[in-house]
């Protein structure tokens, strides 16, 4: 099986200006290719230890991508340092100079000199077109390695991936990984692994236990001469877990809940609504995330204040008196209320306290109620997350409030 | 100087399973320490792969920093490694023993017996308690080098390195760096490094320019020993960056655009209210994730359907059959109809097709308009980003619209 590293270049990764989601989406890719990542490396715009680390890596393993540092200016090198340690002279393509002059009249802007920089190429290597900017990216055989050479915004970098770097990896290509994940909510990994101890002692598949945002994962892995059979070797695997872990797993392969959740939707035909106060918009936004999400989402009230809560879903002035805005009277009047004024089949709501300053009572920073409407059934969750993390807890709230339309929808007949 | 690199371990993150956050924090802070970080590097739960990354890391640098790979499962081998590169004994700790089991009677849950492989510590080294989990950090030190070990989830890893770690290092942190990084929207990066280009040739404070999900940022660094010194170097170099790139600044060191609005909001005491639909909730996600937010913010509508447009915020219908719901006219009665609805100083508004199918028209998928309606203004721009991309398209707008409040606030008096 072929062996690869990703090197991603630029100081702002280092300053931490910038979080590196680059490597994790080719070592993705790689994978459905049935090439082994082996290590993710990332050094700073700097030319000897760029040099260096590239070096090294090539010692280790076939194939290395390299990311970023091909921008227009000076701190962009590279192009240049990847030419010189495989043993490449450039060149500036005259052809690659007009696409970039052409790429900025088609926005009506002037080009800047310093583009032209993005029009050097390496004798004898190849050349991937950049169809969502100007610095195109290159391919580098010698002696059995290869260095590939990409941009480093990912939206530059994934598409051009897709078009050129699969079919130039084809080579190397010489085997199948296939992996499944199993993913669970309100169950721990400790609890999780313990129920399947045995299966981590597997060896092919592989099974690994982490945890993720409120979320416990089993991811099974395995590899094999071509995909189909590594698929067999994981479907048995996959199914003992599921049976294992009952209702606390979610989906299987789904992205994520609220994959899960608009497969349902559209699986039952129903609609779905939300009402908000501390997730604020996270709900709607994660669902929308997903393409097509329109048939089954049409609406969402944030209600950060008490009077829109009011105003806008009909929660009782009495309520929020009596009960404070975090509660389980209001989580279930705000879920009733975004179901009536939306028309949707489902309402949903969360109220919480998400950090880091408490709501002024007493209740605690952690402190959430769930609620789903569904005119057939109400249900409403209290949750304590026990952590003062408002990212973590706006989140979970979000994908708890998610979990109960799933096992609503799930049980729906 | 300092010299420090970061090692990440864990298979799942070669595997793309997850995004590797820890590197990106801890090199923000030990930026604020002093501390260079020269490397970023994952390796897998592999102990030989860890073992010569370790070696090698030590070879070059004073500190390094491991993440991940203390769990209680047993390819969580971080511990055992560290600790035989660097030459520590482990013994069993019976008071952390002790710890995690009161952890685990504190959720009400029985510790699996896996967990007590986390009490393990080295003998002459140091242990970080973990308030949020199990895992406990350790710190080696021995020949002037330095190997600290910290738990992968980003929720353990955080509060352990600004309570332990932190001290831990001070004698390495000898300098300090200091970092300012003006941020720009609507002009793009290379137009923006051609207006900067000699400050682009400076050494101490380098002055870099990127590009990030709609916007041009430059950021400028400045080292020296003491953090006092350095900023005295940073600030001429902002002010005359800020001079020539006018009002396509919207903050320096504002974490972002939505920062930035809070800010303005409440230095002006007035109320913003949201009106979305292809972003469906992400503005006010932005907005909330500032702790604080609830002074200036109380009401988002998600209008995803043509019916929650017209039902909830007054957009008529004439309006969304005459000219669609991507529409000029329909951006500005979004606006105006949740200003009136909420109650809120300003209103806006964002209408568009994010991809990847386009809205069933002719129009582009990418095509979007923005509104504001602020009583005495009223805005409305439209946005054209050329690119089929959900989550880059669905950010720009919102960002944009974030800007016509910021401009408009800056500019009130």
């Amino acid at each position: 099986m072929s062996v690869c590293e990703i090197l991603s270049v630029g100081t702002e990764i280092l300053l931490g200006d910038i979080l590196n989601t680059n490597s994790r989406y080719l070592s993705l890719e790689l994978a459905k290719l049935g090439i082994s990542v082996l290590r993710h490396t990332t050094v700073g715009d700097n030319h000897e230890r760029l040099a260096a680390a590239l070096t090294t890596a090539l010692e280790r393993s076939d194939i290395v991508i390299a990311t970023g540092g091909l921008g227009p200016t000076a701190d962009d090198i590279t192009r240049d340092v990847c030419c010189e340690v495989m043993g490449f002279e450039m060149r500036m393509s005259e052809e690659i100079a007009d696409g970039i002059k052409a790429y900025f009249d088609s926005k009506g802007y002037e080009m800047p000199e310093s583009n032209l920089r993005q029009a050097y190429v390496p004798v004898g290597g190849d050349v991937f077109e950049n169809h969502n900017g100007t610095a195109p990216g290159l391919g580098l055989k010698k002696n059995g390695k290869c260095v590939v050479i990409l941009p480093g915004p990912p939206y530059e970098m994934a598409p051009m991936y897709k078009e050129y770097v699969v079919p130039y990896l084809a080579e190397y290509s010489d085997g199948a990984i296939v992996s499944h994940t199993v993913r669970t909510m309100v169950i721990g990994e400790s609890a999780m692994a313990e129920l399947c101890a045995d299966l981590l002692e597997n060896e092919n598949p592989t099974v690994a236990p982490y945890a993720k945002k409120g979320e416990a994962l089993l991811r099974v892995t395995a590899k094999a001469q071509s995909e189909a059979e590594a698929e067999k070797l994981c479907v048995p695997v996959v199914e003992e877990i599921k049976s294992r872990l009952g209702n606390y797993v979610y989906g299987v392969d789904s992205e994520s809940i609220e994959e899960r959740v608009v497969e349902l939707l559209k699986e039952k035909k129903m609609t779905l609504a939300t009402a908000e106060s501390c997730t604020a918009g996270y709900i709607p936004k994660r669902i929308t995330d997903i393409p097509g999400a329109s048939s089954v989402f049409g609406c969402g009230v944030v209600s950060y204040s008490n009077e829109i809560k009011h105003k806008m879903l009909g929660v009782k002035n009495e309520t929020l008196e009596a009960y404070g805005a975090v509660s389980e009277q209001t989580a279930r009047e705000m879920a009733a209320g975004i179901r009536r004024v939306s028309g949707a089949d489902i309402g949903i709501s969360v109220t919480g306290i998400a950090g880091p300053g408490s709501d002024g009572t007493s209740k605690p920073v952690g402190l959430s109620y769930i609620a789903l409407d569904a005119g057939d059934r109400q249900v409403c969750e209290k949750i304590e997350t026990g952590r003062n993390d408002r990212e973590y807890n706006r989140y979970v709230n979000g994908s708890r409030a998610l979990n109960l339309v799933r096992i609503y929808l799930e049980e729906k007949k």
